[in-house]
């Protein structure tokens, strides 16, 4: 695909084989988890010198921290931006959660987010605390969406926001995992128990 | 802690030695990841020679599948085995999420199962399918219980044992992950979204 002109305005030469990098190395990560990625091997993916690699990454730190930034990053465009075009309240909540299960559809071999998250969890240092933090904040915007819901009426007023986002990320969390040991039909139980989930805690006109 | 006599007899020093191996490789593991379990580093870690290690494990791949091997044998003996001191159903697979949610507890750098499942998923080969049976093997034997628990009449003649399974397997892969983002309250969400799940299915006397 070309780049429109706007677009290649918007991107230099330097960026967007950044920007190619990372792709690379996001699907590296997604394979071999981020601790698989290094300088030497993301310059043999990209048919790159390693020095070339890092004209763009000072160190394998920063490579790794950039990936799961670009991950982050593309994630929120896929999954939560979408969801601002539906109304406030359960349909936004209801289009997060669809285009994260298609999110984790379009990524058979595992994302890299949750993977991180599996890595460093027994890893201290600065890469877990920055896991941890964007797992926090990905954890609050599924908070207040949730929220949100109740304050619009689609939810019961009794419906308890992190109870929910801790289900429903736990639901997502376990159909990454599913996935492994029963891939037939692991997209349509998270569906169900995703649905099921809004429908116990629905008023009744938007069960 | 002395060995009793019975159990140093039925522990030979080769078999005991081995122990303490695949013992500090689960802990090796459970920091890094099945993938950071070397040879050269279990044997740095328990002051052995690498031929000493080799002695026990032929090669790096056996060492890794024991390992796993050897941490699934802890979970089944630490979650599943207590569980059938307990009646029959539901109080049975309630003592089974009970005891899950303590071995959680106790492994708070990751539960080398858990990080398995996410470590091969993108990883083809024979290991990834020794994961996934092993995992699979897990979720059948959740299905069965809550089958029993449908059978004894505790659950609810509706409830579908294999989206129950899925929910309740979820749960624990949340509460692994929320661990690292929300540490205060992570197990007492969990506690009560398991709790949640049972009363929403329980027949009226056992809720």
């Amino acid at each position: 695909m070309e780049p429109s002109p706007a677009t290649a305005a918007a991107t230099p030469k330097g960026a967007s084989t950044r920007a190619v990098l990372l792709d690379r190395a996001a699907e590296m990560a997604s394979r071999l988890g981020l601790e698989g990625v290094t300088i030497g091997e993301l310059a043999a993916a990209a048919g790159m010198s390693k020095s070339g690699v890092f004209a763009h990454f000072g160190s394998r730190e920063d490579l790794v921290r950039q990936t799961l930034d670009w991950v982050a990053g593309q994630f929120v465009d896929a999954v939560f931006l979408p969801s601002l075009r539906q109304p406030r309240g359960l349909p936004r909540l209801q289009a997060i959660m669809a285009a994260w299960i298609e999110w984790i559809g379009a990524h058979p071999d595992g994302c890299v987010f949750l993977g991180a998250s599996v890595e460093y969890d027994g890893r201290p240092g600065p890469m877990r605390e920055h896991v941890a933090s964007l797992a926090g904040r990905w954890h609050q915007a599924l908070e207040h969406a949730t929220a949100m819901a109740v304050g619009e009426g689609h939810l019961a007023a009794d419906t308890e926001p992190p109870l929910v986002a801790f289900q429903l990320q736990a639901l997502m969390d376990g159909l990454h995992h599913a996935r492994l040991y029963r891939a037939a039909d692991a997209t349509a139980l998270a569906r169900r128990a995703v649905a099921e989930l809004f429908s116990r805690h629905a008023v009744t006109a938007h069960a």
